[in-house]
């Protein structure tokens, strides 16, 4: 069996990046998110493997140490993470997955797994990502100033990424993605399959 | 400004690469197709750039010899062949270009520009290529097997081309190209200028 895509989107804060996702994933119904690894306790009704992995601080620590953990942050003294072996593992099944990452979470991913298709979302200019980031009303004057600052250190790393797609508008945006996607599913590495099965016709 | 897609499709006779190409065309209006150059006469209206580039016999093997000449066949004692210059200006000017080449003809400009995007274009199944090429009513038993060969040898160069696309039906072939050329458009090495204008923003 062909393996699945894996897909990660990276952008600066306030690009659109999670309405972008969230429509993809109404185009492409078959697509599957990345859960997390969490060191915090599992809440209610939450499953392993579903909210979250649910690991200890040591698990988590270990997994990190073990290059397993693409990337990973800490809020309220518990870990977050993004998990590798899971992704691989979607994938090997042939299963599409589409991923939220930092930009240096997408470049980790490409750097474990040479496959992975990076995509770096782009605001239609510097003017509109402001105008977005001051429309979202809960930020200072100063967070925005930094946050602007660290935009443009991120878009001077675009060029690592294998494709740049700017989000005009959101169905734009979701339309260039998933035409990308069907593109990379018609590689010549991932539809061999297609060519083997009619040599041996 | 940015460099036009240079795309080019191969696949076996009867696959049906000539409707697949006519659907793109109305799909994609801006796109060009090549000029051959040809070294028989102008008949009637014909002018120089619109039906052909006519040129002299001499001039022609010049061409070739000077590598001017993708691939080239000749006719009733005269030469038609697909020039590169003028790709390389069209693509040059932003124009987006599809080319419908023999497998050596896309590997061969593959070869000379690396940029150009390289898709072959495969029948579901061998069975269906007999098919479709019986369903012509003009070929021999004996071409038809003579075609069928060939088409095998064509297939095992798929590994060669950059994408391959399955012919199931005209419109989904298409569709397919379609998303393969706007991803390509996407890459970072085509949309560089929308990153440095930000940066300068």
């Amino acid at each position: 069996m062909s393996k699945g895509l894996i897909v990660s989107i990276s952008g600066p804060s306030g690009v659109g990046k999670g309405t972008v996702i969230e429509r993809l994933r109404e185009m492409i119904p078959g697509c599957r998110h990345s859960i997390s690894v969490t060191s915090r306790a599992p809440r209610g009704t939450e499953k392993d493997g579903v909210e979250y992995y649910f690991r200890s601080k040591e698990e988590f620590e270990e997994l990190i140490s073990k290059g397993e953990i693409i990337e990973y942050d800490q809020y309220v003294g518990n870990y977050y993470g993004t998990p590798l072996t899971p992704l691989l593992q979607m994938s090997s099944e042939g299963k599409t997955v589409l991923l939220d990452l930092t930009v240096p979470g997408s470049l980790a991913l490409k750097d474990k797994f040479e496959d992975t298709v990076t995509i770096f979302l782009l605001p239609p200019s510097m003017e509109e990502l402001r105008s977005r980031l001051c429309g979202r009303g809960t930020e200072s004057e100063d967070l925005i100033e930094k946050r602007m600052a660290q935009a443009k250190n991120e878009i001077a790393k675009a060029e690592k990424f294998d494709y740049v797609v700017t989000n005009r508008t959101v169905e734009q945006a979701a339309q260039e993605i998933a035409a990308i996607m069907k593109a990379e599913n018609c590689r010549f590495k991932r539809s061999s399959d297609a060519v083997e099965t009619l040599l041996a016709q």
